[in-house]
């Protein structure tokens, strides 16, 4: 078998059999593929995706076993990791799976290193003096068997075929190639022992972001390849037409998180964790339906029992808890810059794209892997689609390292729009079950 | 700037700015742009390629100069480069260029190392006892002063983005994609000092091979870019339904070569080396029409003019002359086996790929650039397309160092195909002139 005529069945559209995946994944593992090899093989998924369930899934079982996998059988109960594709804002994990473990569901979490404009939860926990995210996978099922939650990377052995092909993905601008989406979330997923799946799966107009009926799409495909492996699999389908939040960076959205834990917080972040946090309880078992299951979740927030768990989190893994009080810390380092209105009117448009750029050019978000982040850095929004806006007010508010960021501050200027009209949004597109 | 951008503008098939061609050479140099993004950049082409001139003339001048060029301005006369696409028995070479330096035409020859089935004209030359092919430029440009013909191996630092983009087109299955087959062998002309360029383009039906409107497509584009960029450039689309001559392999072909030049040999080698030889004189400057320069060559084979021409180079070069009073020494290692019919008919096909591969399978070509060739091995073609056969007559000899050769000997078998009805074939498809 050669490697190049795997590349050519791709390039005609044709399923590969599952001899052809194992030779594809051991080939990622051991190089005896090269990266040039892989680069095509991933541009033909550009020009013609697979949708073949079969295929679908033997690369997604290649993936997962192509090294260690975590063992969480020493944890009670039903493992239901959560997984987000890429979006800018998106602190939810640091509220939600607090929120759930707080109703006395495991969750253990690993979670990757994000590529994405903006840090990934990794990153934004490091924003929290001493937090380590680095355990061993003994400590990190301690962590879950003491306090029901932990959050941590995985180690280099897990999934090596995933983490390669993931590197190769961001390199060659094949991130939001839905079957590679799929295969890659869900391996990891399995590599990290999930019994169950909630997928979050993000729409809206960015560069590496799904229309509606392409995320919608994909969230069939997910939950029908999650449930073939054995996980029971359900996907939202929610919205990134815009940030979510106000917060877009490392710090700035810890800050956040921890608002929304203390029963506050912008009003959409809110509202997709208890939709997500419903889901990934009842998946986990919670004995509720979906009413009463939502109820015990906002209790939880309005009680400070998530925030609670979230305390519990911190102390857990090393990191100072009094940032719960003094959240202001994490950006106390940054200087501040508004951008402001130079006309009035409703925004009608805050581009992802150029947004997560400005995000970038304040070393909040990565460029390549090996970056090292600045976790004060990072943009406030003061305004939303949809929200009416005064000349001269402020639109966002720019934290950087430099007393003057005026080239984040064009680019945030640029990334939001006024119009005439009021715009609508809506948060959560769908809700696939099977 | 960034290569993910310059991916996605190739998926959407927009040509590429000086700037971002510029931007594509360096990194191939410096390993700025990743492995993998070349793999995905090649496989855009393969679905969307390009026939922008600018584009395209911008990218050959860019391999060209991307390291050390050969400087011939100390050899007087109209330097001509020849350069085939791949084919099966091409030994063309062996034949035209000691032919053409017999009419007192300054030929300087630089040649690639093949990475197709069979191997390039080095590794026939190679098959030589003593033959060196890696010279100096000194000892490359004094070669031609002196005898008016060199054939060598380019140093390694010339062209090397080219020479790298060409291995990664081997890896991944884009050697035959048009827009690259002209830049890449255009830069390697220009970078070897070409003051101009005689073409030959194979069209037929293997893996790697053109059909007929392709090929002319080809021949155009390549004529247009190579006029663009001040080399004088004729194309002439030649058949490779079947391999060229009998002989397949690197000693068996210079035995053909040899043939060839004692005014013997393979009718359609003959006729594509007087075509090939009329035209390339022509651009050297032979002053004189098509009819009497063709006359002239028949001249120079009938006389022994071009084979002394021959002997001169192999003695210039440190190689035995005795191979050509012994041409048998070249294969005198080999363990011969013929390959017979088992039930009469005519020739229908030569399946070039089928018989590429038993020539892969005897070692006589290269599945990887480091692989070292069994020189002596090779496949002989008693019978061509339209020749009629008995039950029981020899089909092919299969030269080989195993006396044992069952699964060449099977692949060849496999490779030729009898019909009923007697098959006609054309040698010149096209010439190709502007």
């Amino acid at each position: 078998m050669q490697m190049t005529e795997l590349i050519a069945k791709k390039r005609h559209g044709e399923p590969l059999s599952a001899d052809e995946i194992s030779f594809l994944i051991k080939g990622l593992g051991d190089a005896s593929v090269t990266d040039a090899q892989m680069g095509a093989f991933l541009e033909t998924l550009a020009f013609k995706d697979s949708t073949d369930l079969t295929e679908l899934t033997d690369f997604t079982m290649g993936l997962a076993y192509s090294g260690g996998v975590y063992d969480l059988s020493a944890i009670q109960g039903i493992k239901v990791d959560k997984h987000a594709t890429g979006g800018l804002g998106d602190k939810t994990s640091l509220v939600l799976l607090p929120l759930v473990a707080s109703l006395g569901i495991p969750v253990a979490k690993l979670s990757q290193r994000s590529f994405n404009h903006s840090g990934g939860t990794l990153d934004k926990l490091e924003s929290i003096p001493g937090f380590r995210v680095n355990l061993t996978p003994d400590e990190f099922v301690q962590a879950v068997k003491e306090i029901g939650l932990a959050i941590a990377a995985p180690v280099d052995e897990l999934a090596p075929a995933e983490q390669k092909l993931r590197r190769l993905r961001h390199e060659t601008d094949t991130m939001a190639i839905p079957s590679l989406v799929a295969c890659s979330t869900l391996s990891q997923n399995i590599a990290t022992g999930a019994d169950a799946v909630i997928l979050d799966i993000k729409t809206g107009s960015g560069h590496d972001l799904l229309n509606e009926e392409q995320a919608e799409q994909l969230a069939h495909l997910m939950v029908n390849v999650g449930n073939e492996v054995g996980r029971r699999t359900l996907a939202v389908v929610s919205d990134m037409s815009q940030p979510l939040g106000h917060a877009i960076g490392n710090g700035v959205e810890v800050v956040e998180a921890i608002a929304t834990l203390k029963n506050g917080g912008p009003t959409d972040l809110r509202k997709l964790v208890l939709e997500l946090g419903t889901h990934m309880a009842q998946l986990g078992g919670y004995g509720a339906n979906a009413e009463d299951t939502r109820a015990a979740l906002i209790g939880n927030l309005a009680t400070g029992k998530a925030l609670a768990k979230f305390r519990d989190l911190i102390v857990s893994q090393g990191g100072d808890p009094d940032v719960i009080d003094h959240p202001e810390k994490l950006t106390a380092s940054a200087y501040t810059n508004d951008v402001r209105a130079s006309s009035s009117g409703y925004v009608s448009t805050i581009d992802v794209d150029q947004m997560g750029h400005a995000i970038q050019t304040l070393n909040a978000g990565r460029k390549n892997a090996e970056q090292k982040l600045d976790l004060a850095a990072g943009i406030v929004l003061r305004k939303k689609i949809g929200d009416s806006v005064e000349a001269g007010e402020v639109l966002a508010t720019v934290y950087s390292s430099d007393a003057d960021s005026v080239a984040a501050q064009e680019e945030v200027r640029g990334a939001i729009e006024l119009g005439e009209m009021r715009k609508d949004t809506k948060l959560i597109h769908q809700v696939v079950a099977e």
